[in-house]
């Protein structure tokens, strides 16, 4: 059982480069089964309707989110019939949507989660015991579990990671953007890496226009974050092979594809 | 002009490792200079005079610190006699030390500057600022300018090294103890990298006891932070390759050592 | 009904202002119910046995906490045998102690709450589902609710204030050691402070040595702080005075006692 | 030398709670010279230069702001032009506008100063350090010294009125929006408050809508501030009456106006 996961696509810039790259990830690497998040995809804030159709059209199976979820308001409207829209779990009760999606695989299941952090992020509900009950859940249904915890401490999404090895096949952090070396098979079997990475404008700072975020420490006053319509662009992704038995990590490989590093087929 | 970086280390585990592997670092890389930063190297908390000697002692020319710098008290001791440690510069006017060095190598001169970000961070001077005016100095001496910002949020980071781009040799990121991925040459011939990762205990969370960071991640009560004495260790460093007329970086390598990723000469 | 609520004892400058004030307090106001907020009590760290229980000798009949609660590990020694020690009661579950106590008073009983407010702190549960879970509770047994709701942004503190207004007999907040001047009673019947203020050294900061404190946003470097042992004192209380048959607030008023406005008897 | 200082205004019925009670403050209090905090006067967010020049109009000679100066980008066209108006002195050089303004008085002068706070607040230039700057500069001038200090930790608002005690006329603490019981004169003669409070809404939270406050500390989903057009209305300020020759403060007095606290002529 192989997982192909996508970090944090930005804006238009990001969306393209999945449309033009995931049919050729598709070929090279046979995943059985393709995650994205989209919590930037609609021009760095949040996501839209259309852009969540065609992220299913374009071969995933589902889209996680995190803290940027509700920045397009848009979301309100379709959430909650988007079946395979996951949102970070630890929202208190009564968020629209919801954070364990059920992914169907011939006769097999893939529980999808996303879990939100704390540290340097809005006070929501405990990410650790809302994981806790999420694989408590899937475990009865299924080996195969995957989680997108998007925070920004490494301390907590490494702490996420160890508190899950074992119980989990794998732990993927988003939310910083950017890729960490990281990636490792934890004594438990879990998958884990730090942080994805971003997929989006290569020559922004996070994926949106350098001047804006440097402006933005230089004076401490309010600016417009917009993303690059132009310039070159990346993909970030993360390969998890999954033992078709136990769930846990065989292999957890990074992908990165941008001008210094050239996609090869 | 080759330097070698070696990150965050952290307690004894991490000083053994340093002085395990950097001379073997050096006879595969042959780095005219090497730095380490030795924020944590107490304990997971600050530096003691006798560290900072034997770091000298087993080969590096230069320490830089970060926010841990002052936990251990006998720092203010020893920090205007130890010519070499470099703690952030932008600490404000009157904190002992300095953030700039110069090492001296043959005909040649390498300066070392340490800064220290905002975001997630105590407030002091800005790093932006104190950098435009270290690197108009150190520019007037050398093109070698070498620069550890200590910071946590990758958007300062990369503010940071595209901020820089073209006026110094190379951006390396300190302090979430996890190395990215991200190392790349910036258009204007600056190395960068958001974060270089830790050196230390393998199997803790940032270093220290996994058990304590998710009990306090779990409780929210106050928890001792240890660093493990036991158990696999990790290296990770970067590696420059400078051009000798311009100082811009022709090569920036991830090392990364552990027991997933042995060491090869 | 009328409860006397006396705002973050700080030190033993503050624990002997309380046992010198309190006498004539109730001598004074002559309420039915004393209550200390104890949180600092220790050497402006967290609450030993010895002091609780001198609180309750003194003529306190509850000791409230707050994020300080924990800093004097003595407390888990005897948290779970205080029984009229309120800690904030949305940490999580499985923390030592309790968040919600009821006192008898001849036939009656008051319900005595402690919530921690998130904003600027840790992340723990959230303080209006669990006053949700915990007022509904109380309001099974009695009308008289008291709630000390410690938090750092007045923003929060409001809103609980608003949130809970019609619900409970009161609303006081701490936390932030200086008394607000906007005690009100809220259109539906509860009484309201944003913070009580401190007990304890008044001519510190927050009732520490002050050199340390400007010490500390002066250099940000690590700074040990004191309370100091002498000098001039402050009493920061409030007393309410509660309905017989409703328990809403028919009065909410502030007393500040210091060397600027002396104690009248 | 008597100064009137009015608390952050909130939108239009903060603006409209000034125009009706500034003439009757006057007729009462007798001030030389009144100040007006408007970070919040247009809808909340920043302030216009249509609104700057009533504030004149109504009777006002300086206006002060804080963290939400910038919100209205109305604010670049004018502030430059707006020769009384002061933004927080510690932003860093290059910021428009100014951080001390003189007011002409007969053959006396007034120094104006604003600062911002960095706890819980963006990262700027250091307070403390601008403070001893303008301080000096000012007093070669004039005896008569006003610091508006905009901040949101108790702590720093307090380390600064200690910090400058003795060397300005009067440190009163804005931003918290809740007025605080603490006015005093310390023992170097300068008048403090920890803030003023807030001009605006009396029944909204801070001067917003309460139920979207509450909304948010519920939900973290994001939500729209708007002041209520409607409802009852507060007017928070303070009075301090300086001595003619040594400009310290004699007389520092809290003036609350709302429904529960009625206007006495
Ligand atoms: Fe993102
Ligand atoms: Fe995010
Ligand atoms: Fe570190
Ligand atoms: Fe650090
Ligand atoms: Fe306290
Ligand atoms: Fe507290
Ligand atoms: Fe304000
Ligand atoms: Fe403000």
């Amino acid at each position: 059982m192989n997982i192909l996961f996508i970090g944090d696509v930005v804006g238009s810039p990001g969306r393209d480069t999945v449309k033009e790259y995931l049919p050729k990830l598709k070929e090279k690497y046979r995943p059985h089964l393709t995650i994205i998040n989209g919590e930037n995809a609609a021009g760095g804030k949040g996501i839209t309707g259309q852009i969540y159709k065609n992220f299913l059209e374009w071969g995933a199976q589902a889209v996680t989110l995190g803290n940027h979820a509700w920045d397009n308001r848009d979301i309100l409207e379709f959430i909650d019939q988007a079946k395979n829209m996951v949102r970070p779990a630890n929202f208190p009760a009564g968020t629209p949507g919801k954070g364990l999606v059920y992914l169907k695989l011939n006769e097999l299941e893939v529980a999808v989660i996303n879990l939100q952090g704390r540290t340097f992020l809005p006070a929501i509900d405990c990410p650790f015991r809302k994981a806790d009950e999420l694989v408590e859940e899937a475990s009865a249904r299924t080996p195969f579990i995957f989680v997108d915890f998007h925070a920004e401490a490494t301390s907590e999404k490494m702490a996420m990671g160890w508190y899950l090895d074992g119980r989990v096949s794998a732990v993927v952090g988003t939310h910083t953007h950017v890729q960490t070396s990281d990636n490792r098979i934890l004594p438990g079997g879990t998958g884990f890496i730090t942080d994805v990475g971003m997929t989006g404008p290569y020559d922004g700072i996070l994926g949106v226009e350098r001047d804006a975020v440097i402006k933005r420490f230089l004076t401490s006053m309010p600016v417009r974050f917009e993303v690059p319509k132009e310039g070159p662009v990346q993909l970030s992704a993360i390969m998890v092979e999954l033992d078709r038995k136990t769930g846990k990590t065989r292999k957890i490989e990074r992908i990165l594809i941008n001008s210094d590093h050239p996609f090869y087929s």
